[in-house]
């Protein structure tokens, strides 16, 4: 932990102890009826260093613009940003309380933040693992000033500022007067999604991404395509996506549907991470594809059935290689997802050209045979400059991969093998404790909240290589009906693991500010769901 | 079970063995990719007769209509489920799939459906737990007939008629040769919503209402106040929701909206049985109406906590007179929810007035003077003329009920529960197994599927007690944002148990048949959730 972090903890709990500095006009409730535990204005995640007191001024609305200290550092993705946040800020609605235009904000009201951006931005920028999204923000009376080095700093601060803005019972917003110096954690907060099991729309996974910004990851995983459909539509093999999709006129990503998406993403700061899983999960390929897969034999006859990719002919690595260089050009993040997780053994054992191959490679352990198909599958994607992402079992099975592969831990006994993984030197993810699609009854937040990646033995060199983890929702249950009251906040919580501090830890603690941070998304449109128990929000979802 | 459904299963066991007779366009793959197990045209809940064949015709969107054998027997209930329905077969939106108006019906494709009601409707009717569902329906090539004694029946038949017309690849609307004999198993079929927890919007209570209806549930239990919050606006008390709604303003029903709930449930043959229960559960009806409750003491001193209904003073029984004289008058339904449940005695046990009343009446157990209150509470009750339903602890405790009382079991061990309930001879309902608020990952809806209410052990005398159940969502993590996709359509395998007849009992064979309900929803709204595994819909909510 650095030493403005420390400072920031100990400002937090003196912060926590004197509560009746929060408490001005922040209540909801006129009447001595049910209390709500909530606080307002508090930001989800928290800042390393977040200091606020009593004192607070109102926001000019109607007045309100965000305003670059130096223009020539600023770029469309900057513009954007201001446009998007005015109405997350003072909402659309004049009928609600969320925006009663008829407030009047007095004179003295703040009316601008100025925003201090050291490093320009390009309208073409595009986040990175490595990207810098450190930010303070300052509030003092009337005046509020956000400053960064890079442009997705500036985003993440916006966001801040957007929380810390609330509307206190007269309907004026205020601010009260606040210091806040914050940078993430970890470098990696992503969230895979399945798109697979079931279809999930292009607005859907937009809505997500703006979610996903609001809670500052900055990863989409997009586990796009498995054994069940393949919706994604490839130029170079569109037999993949006729053949291979639910509905190869509906259920489809097009090109113009991906370059969309990742627009949407960059624009929040959030990167694209393709997965395209191979060998095993590819069942869907086979339609498109039909000499890809291997054919499973019962006795010395193919029984109709498929297996993983079929590892042995030249046409294998031909296909790939060609696939693979269209999904590069098309994602432009430096990592793709090349999975490796899961790989059955079964078929391959019952047929004889692997059975043959293998004597013919001395390979004693299918292991062996599913290492040299990644090994191959690697040495072709890190030759297109690729970086690559990769689940657990290729470096259980012993591939050898680039420098700057990132590992991804997903099973059970998962501080054992964070453990192994940065022995051997890798960046690494953890998702295991944080598959959101396993639901229970209650308040299961608390245990994402509580799942702490640095719980493993491990030297500070091993633990400074965790990059940070990713929450998954798998798509067996999930489609567009239920994909974003399911995920949010139960992400909230993950997203507050990952961005804060290691010692902002107490899901105690925590379970008011989610109450907030839940309502305060539910205002802003989305179908967060309740999970902290019993309470309500002033505005609610379909109205109230 | 009476001969007219055995010679249904029959029928249904025959269509189940000749499952080409069913395939007729009604695929949905037009290529050799992935394939999801799904009906077309299937009726849920299954009918108590079905029979269906693979002669089919072409239904004319365009000219289309409702035709009444007799127009003098008509009602506006009638009328209204008329332009209800036609959207609900042939959907809204030129664009999608769902109405492809290009589509040209031939010449001889079926133009109307002939209703014949017996019993002649009328505008104020409202339905009752002895009113007649049952209606027949045979579609014949062109010809269709819907038939039945109560209009009652004619909104079951509409619904059944609306989900046997189905879409064709061709975009053209067909219907097979159909015919249909059916009425409900169990009079009362049920779901409870609590309002108190969270809140929940008119708009989407009146959703809920419209997907009751398209399931063929009757009663929409209305759990509407309990210790967290009080949004039941009475006209004689205003300051119990002025004081216990989370928010006056914006929390709360009002008489008009209750007047709209009831109306909109009352067009869709759904009874409206509002619960208010005490005398526990009761937290928040103290702030508005301060010396109902008990003082709860520590030693000699109130402590300023607060227990249940205080059963002593005169003046309860005069506030509850009063109180629920206004509820009698707004809620048109026979039956009234008197609650009864959960009752805590440890504050009563520290009130030196209930001690000393105690020893007065001879009173050894709590359970004596909560018997006591309940007496008082279902005399006055019963004096309005009302019936009431009450929880099990109400008869577990030994009061004295109304003949026509039906008793609700939730607990566990519901098997001898509902022995003992109905050995005593009170109409019985079942909820225990149907519990929706407990979320469980993967298909759980099998478990509610397979919950058989006459699994107990009694005469058949006892047997024909059972009315039927209640499916209930309890709302400690529910609310406007998730609540409908929480409930659909995992309540609908509720449903199906409630309506259908007990040897419709296998999950295996209901599967492919609520896939294409739950898409059958999604195409009609609703975020009726995936609960079958892996697949799509051809719409998808939200579009595709």
């Amino acid at each position: 932990m650095t030493m403005s972090s420390f400072v920031g903890i100990i400002l937090l709990l003196i912060a926590v102890e004197i509560p009746g500095s929060f408490q001005h006009d922040r209540g909801h409730s006129k009447f001595r009826g049910p209390q709500v535990s909530q606080t307002a204005g508090t930001p989800w995640p928290m800042p390393l260093s977040y200091h606020t007191q009593a004192t607070f001024t109102y926001v000019d609305a109607g007045e309100f613009k965000f305003t670059d200290v130096d223009e020539s550092s600023s770029c469309s993705i900057l513009e954007e940003a201001y446009n998007r946040y005015f109405p997350l800020i003072f909402g659309r609605r004049p009928e609600t309380l969320f925006f009663k235009s008829s407030f009047k904000a007095p004179t003295d009201a703040m009316t601008e933040l100025m925003v201090k951006l050291e490093k320009p931005c390009k309208d073409t920028d595009y986040p990175m693992l490595e990207s810098d999204e450190s930010y303070t923000l300052d509030v003092n009376g009337n005046q509020a000033m956000l400053s960064a080095s890079e442009i997705w700093g500036v985003l993440r601060g916006l966001e801040t500022f957007s929380q810390i803005v609330y509307q206190s019972n007269d309907g004026g917003f205020v601010v009260n007067n606040t210091q806040i110096v914050d940078k993430p954690r970890f470098n990696h907060r992503g969230m895979l999604l399945d798109t697979s099991r079931h279809f999930i729309s292009v607005p859907i996974l937009m809505t997500n991404l703006d979610a996903l910004a609001q809670n500052k990851f900055n990863v989409f995983h997009w586990h796009i395509v498995d054994d069940q459909s393949f919706p994604f539509e490839s130029s170079t093999f569109p037999n993949l996506s006729e053949q291979g999709a639910y509905d190869p006129e509906t259920h489809v990503y097009t090109q113009t549907d991906i370059k969309n998406i990742i627009e949407y993403a960059r624009m929040r700061g959030i990167r694209v991470v393709p997965e395209f899983d191979s060998p095993g999960h590819t069942s869907s390929w086979g339609y498109g594809q039909p000499d890809l897969l291997t054919k499973c034999y019962t006795g010395s006859q193919p029984n109709g059935q498929f297996g993983p990719v079929n590892p042995v002919p030249n046409s294998t690595y031909v296909f790939l290689k060609s696939f693979f260089t269209e999904i590069a050009q098309l994602f432009p993040d430096h990592y793709m997802h090349l999975g490796g997780d899961e790989v059955s053994f079964a078929c391959w054992q019952s047929n004889p050209e692997i059975t043959s191959f293998m004597k013919k490679m001395g390979y004693t352990s299918y292991s062996q045979i599913e290492e040299y198909y990644m090994q191959n599958l690697l040495n072709i994607v890190g030759g297109l400059g690729k970086g690559y992402q990769i689940w657990q079992e290729v470096i259980d099975n012993g591939a050898k991969v680039r420098a700057d592969t990132v590992v991804e831990v997903w099973k059970a006994g998962w501080e054992a093998e964070m453990e192994k993984v940065t022995k051997l030197g890798y960046k690494t993810l953890l998702s295991t404790c944080w598959y959101l699609n396993y639901i229970s009854y209650g308040s299961d937040w608390m245990a994402y909240y509580g799942c702490e990646p640095f719980n493993f033995n491990g030297t500070d060199a091993q633990k400074q290589l965790i990059q940070g983890g990713e929450t998954c929702m798998w798509g067996e249950y999930v489609d567009g009906t239920n994909v974003i009251s399911r995920l949010w906040p139960r992400a909230s919580a993950v997203g507050e693991r990952l961005w804060s501090a290691k010692e902002i830890n107490s899901a105690f603690l925590a379970q008011s500010r989610l109450t907030e941070h839940r309502c305060r998304m539910v205002r802003r449109g989305f179908q967060a769901e309740p999970i902290t128990g019993p309470g309500f929000c002033r505005e609610e979802f379909g109205g109230v």
